[in-house]
């Protein structure tokens, strides 16, 4: 049994009937003998209002402010949830995060947690009593209200099990992670386990299952994530398997997963622009001269390629960028030209990131191979290349992407049987 | 120049549009030299479906936990007012009522204000930061939210202003406090001034302008108040009069009022029931045993007059209740009839309460000779009659209120010339 958290996103929680559902789920693990405290997210579209709210009252706008109107969309939820729960007799009482304390750093707008002081809960956990905690929120140095940026409930999610030494349970929309985009391929499976850094490739791919920062705040505490489905019925007799082979899937370690794949999963992302520097000069500092201004334009790049060029004195540097972000990154290198030092720029949009990911990489060796040859055999054309530990990408051609990634779902054997 | 409290209610901060409006009105304030505090309420509607939110997760909730929901209501408005007067130039920032804190009893959804720590708020008014205080909620011993209740925003206005030794503005949709129900009385006057205890008395029998335990506090800590209307262009040249000839008008002491009229106003409410039980038991504790269960029943009485009946033994007892209680309340009687001891019951709906206000009648002989007198010259029936030192109210037939009204208006020379 032991301590559980068990986090519930926007679409969860959308409205009272949904509340109710939720509060169900809470029941189930409370009578399965387990203390338990639930985050909460706004019901969905309530954080959209308000948000547009503060637009509307200045298109710039004081993110002090902006936290203290933003942050009461969770405090109606937390407060919600804890009256259904106690209609439905069972102790509970909301938190905000300043009630906690969830003490974070002074970034308004995207704050970062830095402590959760959880021994008053911990005391009414033991009491029985569940904890409804407002996510997405905490309190800055400043004593005023913070929030940690969209999709922060997860991290609080983490955060809380992680001060409270319990597993997380992340419900959300989809009843796991799976090995590919459904949508796409056929024979995606559902993972029944995947490791943090594996997830966190997922994650930072785009995968919307889980935020970023809470996979890397799961991983650095080593807590247990599940992802699993708020829709599945409350009292579906799967619910409760803690085992890794229950409804959802597990985020552990790599040690705790038995069957290790080479290759866990294919993700791809489409909208990727490309932009090409020629013979740049080679010395220190280059790759700061492009990518700092680049930076301070707000401009995320994503892959970066680097490689010596034709003559040897000079480089090649390949980068991909979201489509939306290309003009101005084309302005401001050539506002930087002088600086940098190169000497042709040139680009091209319609491109697509497809990637493997698997930990089993590390000690397998073929894996990019069969990567290239699958995409070869399809006539793919690939157009930059980029590899970390336990993923490799490729940049191709977007027309091409649905047929890559089902090539390489089959290639590493991921195919539902 | 000095401190003043500025205070807005729902329909002032209905939107984005309105709540630019407010900070013109208060940017003005700034400008003609004032340390400003703002205090607001909920953007109208905002609460109700807060408070529906809640009854639909349960009828009967946690009063804690929909303290917790419906504040956040003001807590969004207080954000979005700084935001907008940071916009124009003005340096401001939003207070929630813990942060303040605003201290309250433990009563949930219906707390007293015990005191207000308004230092750090003093600090930063004197550096020229307007605060923006969420109205209707403080912090319990508990350490949670409580609110003050429906209409609380006015107390916190007031209380704010007692705590900063301000004088308390409080903008509304109507321009004043008048002489009458304009509505029915075409020639109601608007009030340049009013004494505290007027306005008691008009607050109590529901003139909607102020919260009657607003008018409590600022007669308690001498807070001069001004009614005024949010809805009058905030640069109008009428509105910078600070010498109670301004635009709105002055809720003050008695003092302070140079021409004191003998009665101020005239008030009324329809939907009177009454109850009369005769030959009661002259005995001591017997208006206790009809009162007390029906307090404990959640019934108000409104006029209470006892008198003794013709035997001279025993007492006849008439009172008043909204017509809606009225079954409730008989019902209960009935139960303690042995108890109380009275010997019949008769009761009457289609009542309607008129009063006259006014500090003068304190001095004035023959106040209650007029009434009586023009009523009786429009053949109105008078079916019961209560006093206080400022007040005579009269129960009579409700299909004459209007006339009554006017006839009384007319009477006391309150009609506009």
């Amino acid at each position: 049994m032991g301590r559980l958290v068990m986090k519930f996103g926007g679409t969860s929680v959308a409205d009272v009937e949904r509340i109710r559902n939720v509060a169900r789920h809470v029941e189930r693990e409370v009578k399965a003998g387990h203390e338990v405290a639930v985050v909460v997210s706004a019901m969905s579209g309530q954080t959209d209002r308000l948000v547009n709210w503060c637009r509307e009252a200045a298109a710039v706008h004081d993110a002090r402010e902006y936290d203290a109107v933003v942050a009461s969309g969770e405090q109606i939820t937390a407060g919600l949830l804890a009256i259904v729960l106690q209609e439905i007799g069972i102790p509970a009482r909301s938190w905000q995060g300043w009630q906690v304390p969830v003490l974070t750093d002074g970034v308004h707008g995207a704050a970062r947690i830095a402590d959760i002081n959880a021994e008053e809960i911990k005391k009414r956990l033991e009491q029985g009593q569940v904890a409804v905690m407002a996510g997405f929120q905490g309190i800055g140095p400043d004593k005023r209200i913070t929030t940690l940026g969209r999709g922060g409930s997860d991290t609080s999610a983490v955060a809380l099990a992680a001060a409270l030494e319990a597993r997380c349970d992340i419900y959300t929309d989809v009843d796991g992670v799976y090995t590919s985009d459904p949508r796409i391929v056929d024979k995606a499976r559902k993972l029944s386990r995947i490791s943090y850094e594996e997830m966190l490739e997922l994650a930072s791919l785009g995968a919307k299952v889980l935020q970023t920062r809470s996979v890397e705040l799961g991983m650095v505490y080593r807590v247990p994530l599940q992802v699993r489905s708020s829709f599945e019925a409350p009292d579906s007799p799967n619910q409760n398997r803690e085992d890794g082979t229950g409804p959802g899937t597990l985020v552990c370690e790599e040690e705790q997963i038995v069957e290790q794949q080479v290759v866990s999963g294919i993700a791809y992302s489409k909208d990727e622009a490309q932009v090409s520097l020629r013979r740049v000069k080679d010395k220190p500092g280059v790759s700061a001269s492009i990518f700092g201004p680049l930076a301070e334009a707000e401009i995320s790049v994503d892959m970066i390629v680097q490689n010596i060029s034709a003559d040897g004195d000079t480089a090649n540097l390949t980068f991909t960028l979201a489509n939306k972000d290309l003009k101005r990154a084309l302005d401001v290198l050539e506002r930087e030209r002088a600086k940098i030092g190169f000497q042709e720029m040139s680009h091209a949009t319609g491109g697509a990131k497809v990637s493997v990911i698997g930990i089993g990489m590390r000690s397998h060796a073929g894996v990019a191979a069969k990567m290239f040859k699958a995409l070869s055999d399809r006539g793919i054309n690939i157009r930059a290349i980029t590899t970390s530990e336990i993923k490799i990408s490729v940049l191709i051609d977007a027309a091409y992407t649905e047929l890559a990634v089902r090539a390489l779902h089959t290639a590493y054997g991921l195919d539902a049987t």
